[in-house]
């Protein structure tokens, strides 16, 4: 059938369609995901007006990018001039295109083409197809088939759509919604991004966003958030789905961010004395489940291998979920003396755990990747200092490479490693959906896992009748720390905008694009040869310095295409250089972050470039950071908890730190969301979830005095002031 | 039972017996490796000499640390002046010892302590007991349990024997060992390094070695090869056993070395434009199937994961044995345009061979580290380019970073890649097994996988016509390579001798050690500090410079224990500091390659150090590239080949480049093996194994000109000189 669709494409010269196989699509993976980079899908959709019995229905055709949102049929019926519509049924489908709804396609229309007069349906065609530029390509059904589609070139659907003398109503659907009822009462979310609120006044700028949405990010942030990551991830290059369910292809725009907060942390770790190993991915299930309490908390997620080749193995083998048990019976043969000690391992590697709950690009995946550092010390004191000498690389990762703010405190008891003493974190906010995110956790494990595992050593400190003895004997006391990709998940989440990803500049692997510009017809080759040079050797001059430079020089495609395409992938400056640039001596600076464009003198260039990529990281760090800090609120009333919350805050309160407390914040915080459950809509999955402690901040002083406060949930004294959200 | 041991101990005024527990020994990991670091495992043999009915016999227990080699029974009585002697039975040692021979020890002979007169047996005494370290502790059974042993110092235990008015006679095993008949027999090796021929000449140079024994590598490098790697992998820190089979943990000393060879090919390969990224782990069983030819080698060896926690898994998932079958669905994906091409990507990860063959630390282990690197290009020239390119950088990792000679060539039809094109490998070689080892390959996959996965472009040299069309599609040529850690395993093998490690200077964690010298009951505090703070200023003048330095001040340890311990780590100088040296404001280096001593003025001593470690490097390369090229012997006459082959030689034939040829001269050379078996006894793992091809050279020059000359297996006309031997 495809191919004799190709065929009767050809014999309409149009020889530029072909036939391509792809997977399947799945409920995790749409049709359009599983299509090649530059190859768009589209989608068809049939109507049936309502008519007089007598007068001839002509069906409404519409085809449509299938990223547009074509919105309701009563908007459209109402732009295209027709009282009411409503959508065919299957009979209908199997009458005009032989084939189910699902898999039919416009190109079959050419076995109703009328032989003279006007084609017998009228199609409305979104608007962006004729915009788009002339190398895309759509991709239509193959009629009845699940993993075969025909592409051709936009261009070529309008010569298609001529030769069949359809009559043809182009329809600017992101227009038509802005004219939507819906849209006048779901304005922007309160916290979206200053940036967007300017995109949307400024007739220009909202423009662009437009533009970028034919080929780009088809959702706004502060509209269908999670829609938008996964645009966001996949459009911006970071990641690829994967056919294992939960698990994600990395790809080199999202590896090399890893590539740099492992180059960071490994050095500073090295610094302190910390050294890299590596051991087995696989522990036994006698290891794995030798601490009951400890594993309890995996065990329903742990991976078993339990045959090799066509053998079965005698006794499984399970994939570490977290390294404790893996590593502590070996620290209990390596450390014999307090000359052992410290002992500070750390590796760099892949975890597993097999969750059953929704995946989420980087947040929660089955497999990740992290560092997980393992130490023993002699005493708590030594211990302690190093857990917070950890937080704090944890810290400078988030706020000096990724420029996201976050808040270092610890754990409540509630919220605590399972088995550990005391836990710290680095807290990180989505304004967006107004969740709390733990960024990273350095552990005090005490002496628990010592006691455990038997890792002791003769106490230098024991009276000398004591030694040799079990009195004498000192368990050592133990830290645990990791920090995963989630990194990644919260920086795009973070900075991200309507047009894509916003790269920091310390952490993104091109900082700067050079994008030769104002090429004509008209230019003549020499001219075209001093521009494409110019920005060659801007390319040079900035690698030299030290910038992450790349001159975009692929033929073919418009400065336009390749402004779009680099602002997915948020490349924080964009360098124009065009014949006027050269003229003037002069470089053209577009920053992504917030869009603004200066011209700068040629000479001195790469020292002006590296200060700028200083400055938007500061800038991004300042707005995010003010955009937290707004959203942190003070509260002492029970009555303003809930409110704040569900203004997507995170709350902090003068806390008694009683857990049965902590369980009943979260019950009433809860009960509250679900009666205005409607105001949440943003964000569907987190519709009506209750609080919980986030974290005890270090920095109690900027809250003022807590002596003497009250919690506002049960009124018992309160202990410290404690950060309370919804959370990822 | 334990405790009443220790207790009675404890009534001799010996209060520093404790008891320990361990995991039980296994076929791979014996009772010695399952003890603390600095606990020395021991041995307890009985005899009962024969004697005339009538007189009263007095047994012959021989207490020994578990390393030493007692040789036979007819030699020590011959030593201990008793005619003859033989193994006490089970009932004897239930008689004397309340338990097994497997888990008897001396310890439990105090019950039998005669109240007055000398004990009743007779005590052979390994003389490499009194002279351990003072702080050295001695391991024995706890009777009748396999995971508790009682450990004394060794000190202690003369003082337990001496309670127990035990007749004790001192034998030096080592020295016994050369007394035997069967040491005349069993030359060394002639495949031996030079430096253990010369250790055996000079008698201050063997005694040195004992001394190391002690607690050092109990065996020879030229003797037992497999237990010397075993001892030497271990005892110089580089892993530890684990308790899943197959896998090893690799500790610092060894993942090091590792990050050294990261740091070195990441830089090289991005240099190229190659790009990390991460693939997950796990595969469907669909796309690991896809390409049968190529799995069909993989699939014996491919570990399932069927559960999750309690749940069985719908599809059970497998975890990568390579990723060509994982990555290259998405490549077709990726790549539409000839403008996305080349796509060079690598990934840093760990990939799982089950194999069931017996495991080899390094070279053959169910999980290990490697890269893999994974591209695709618009032409055959630009992919043999590549190919050659990453072959190179792999020939530097193994002469450049680890001083190990490799010979860079193709590999013939029969030992190319499954379902590639070519593979280009480095060959090493191990001189004292004769053995080589594949380092390295780079294979062009040509264009067999990009049309099984359908990975194409429109070619751009096609005439216009066909563009469009199945006849205007190229398929692009695809590489593969990898490079794992079995480079460590090599360079341990090639490079190690019989004190244990030697590290080559550009991948030692440490690159030089300092150690205070000369420091007696009659040194001053003042004069001690005085060296100490000198060793300490040493490592930091060093750590400046450049030069990865350590100064080991720790106390209670004797400059000849540090000595050893960190020769058996192989670090490449040790610099002693004494009272001398700071008199003639000098520093006395020693190489560990090589013995030689020299002193240097302390002026200016880290550029002399940055230099000797380069001119280490290089002699350590020259040394290892002489031996190489000594053991590469060229062939024309099949007589010789496996004579050649027989004295632990790679042969070097003009060869015909037959398959059924290759099979040919593998079955012959096995069959001639088979009839010398007993010559091969150094490595009982490789007894009568045929040779391979392992490359042909890429330098076919130095061995004069192939043309004319006959094959000299089958006769046929030559076509490339081509290298065989055994190999791992």
């Amino acid at each position: 059938m495809a191919d004799s669709i190709v065929a009767s494409l050809s014999s309409l010269s149009i020889s530029s369609a072909s036939t391509i196989s792809h997977a399947a699509p799945t409920a995790e993976a749409s049709w359009a995901s599983q299509l090649p980079k530059g190859v768009l899908a589209t989608k068809t959709l049939l109507f049936k007006p309502k008519t007089a019995k007598s007068a001839a229905v002509k069906p409404v055709l519409v085809v449509a990018l299938d990223s547009t949102d074509v919105g309701s049929s009563g908007v459209l019926a109402k732009e295209i001039g027709i009282k009411e519509m409503r959508a065919a049924g299957d009979d209908v489908w199997q009458e005009w295109f032989g084939a189910a709804k699902e898999t039919a396609s416009p190109l079959s229309l050419s076995s109703k083409s009328a032989p003279e007069g006007s084609h017998p349906v009228t199609l409305v065609l979104d608007s962006a197809i004729p915009k788009l530029p002339s190398d895309a390509k759509l991709a239509f059904h193959a009629p009845g088939s699940q993993t075969e589609s025909i592409t051709i070139p936009a261009s070529d659907f309008s010569k298609f759509i001529e030769s069949h003398k359809i009559e043809t109503q182009p329809v600017d659907f992101v227009e038509l919604k802005t004219k939507t009822p819906a849209a006048a009462t779901k304005p922007a979310a309160g916290a979206a991004p200053a940036k967007s609120a300017a995109a949307a006044s400024g007739s220009k700028a909202s423009a662009k966003i437009e533009d970028a949405e034919l080929i780009g990010i088809t959702v706004r942030k502060g509209g269908d958030f999670p829609e938008w990551y996964q645009q966001v991830l996949r459009k911006g290059d970071m990641l690829d789905y994967y056919d294992v369910s939960g698990c994600y292809i990395l790809k080199p725009w999202s590896y090399s961010v890893w590539e740099a907060i492992t180059k960071f942390f490994d050095s500073e770790i090295k610094k302190l004395g910390v050294q890299n190993c590596y051991f087995p991915m696989f522990v036994s299930s006698d290891v794995l489940e030798r601490e009951k309490d400890h594993i309890e908390g995996f065990a329903p997620e742990v991976a078993w291998v339990t045959r090799a080749g066509k053998s079965e193995l005698e006794r499984p083998v399970a994939i570490r979920p977290t390294s404790e048990t893996v590593m502590y019976p070996y620290y209990a043969k390596w450390i014999q003396s307090h000359r052992d000690l410290p002992l500070k391992l750390n590796q760099w590697n892949s975890v597993v755990r097999w969750e059953f709950k929704h995946p989420q690009p980087f947040l929660r995946t089955r497999e990740f990747l992290w560092q997980e550092g393992h130490t023993a010390h002699i005493s708590l004191a030594e211990a302690d200092k190093e857990v917070r000498q950890i937080l704090d690389l944890y810290r400078r990762v988030y706020e000096d490479l990724l420029a996201v703010p976050v808040v270092p405190g610890v754990k409540s008891e509630k919220e605590k490693f399972a088995g550990g003493y005391y836990t710290t974190t680095v807290e990180g906010f989505v304004p967006t959906t107004g969740r709390g995110i733990q960024g990273g956790t350095s552990h005090c494990l005490g002496q628990n896992f010592s006691k455990m595992f038997n890792i002791s050593v003769e106490d230098p400190a024991a009276a000398e009748g004591k030694r040799g003895t079990a009195e004498g004997r000192l368990f050592v006391w133990q830290n645990s720390w990791g920090l995963s990709t989630r990194t990644i998940g919260v920086m795009v989440m973070v900075h991200g905008d309507d047009k894509g990803l916003v790269m920091p500049p310390r952490v993104s692997q091109i900082q700067l694009v050079v994008v030769p510009c104002g090429i004509t017809a008209r230019t003549t080759q020499e001219e075209r040869t001093k521009i494409e040079d110019a920005c060659a050797d801007a390319e040079k001059e900035l690698l030299a310095a030290g910038v992450r430079a790349k001159a975009d020089l692929r033929e073919s495609y418009s400065p336009g295409y390749k402004f779009n395409d680099w602002e997915m992938r948020g490349v924080p400056i964009r360098m124009e250089i065009g014949p006027k640039d050269l003229q003037n001596k002069s470089r053209m600076l577009v920053r992504r972050d917030d869009g603004t464009k200066t011209s700068q003198p040629a000479e001195g260039i790469a020292q002006h470039v590296l200060q700028l990529l200083d400055t938007i990281h500061h800038d991004m760090f300042k707005r995010a950071d003010d955009e937290y800090r707004s959203h942190r609120k003070v509260v002492t009333q029970w009555s303003d908890f809930t409110t704040e919350l569900n203004k997507k805050n995170h709350v902090v309160i003068p806390w008694c730190e009683v857990e049965a407390c902590e369980d009943a914040i979260k019950d009433r915080s809860a009960r509250v969301a679900e009666q205005g459950a409607e105001q949440e809509a943003a964000d569907e999955r987190a519709p009506s979830m209750g609080a919980k402690s986030l974290c005890i901040p270090f920095d109690q002083d900027q809250f003022g005095d807590v002596k003497g406060k009250k919690c506002p949930q049960c009124g018992v004294d309160a202990k410290r002031w404690t950060m309370f959200g919804r959370s990822y």
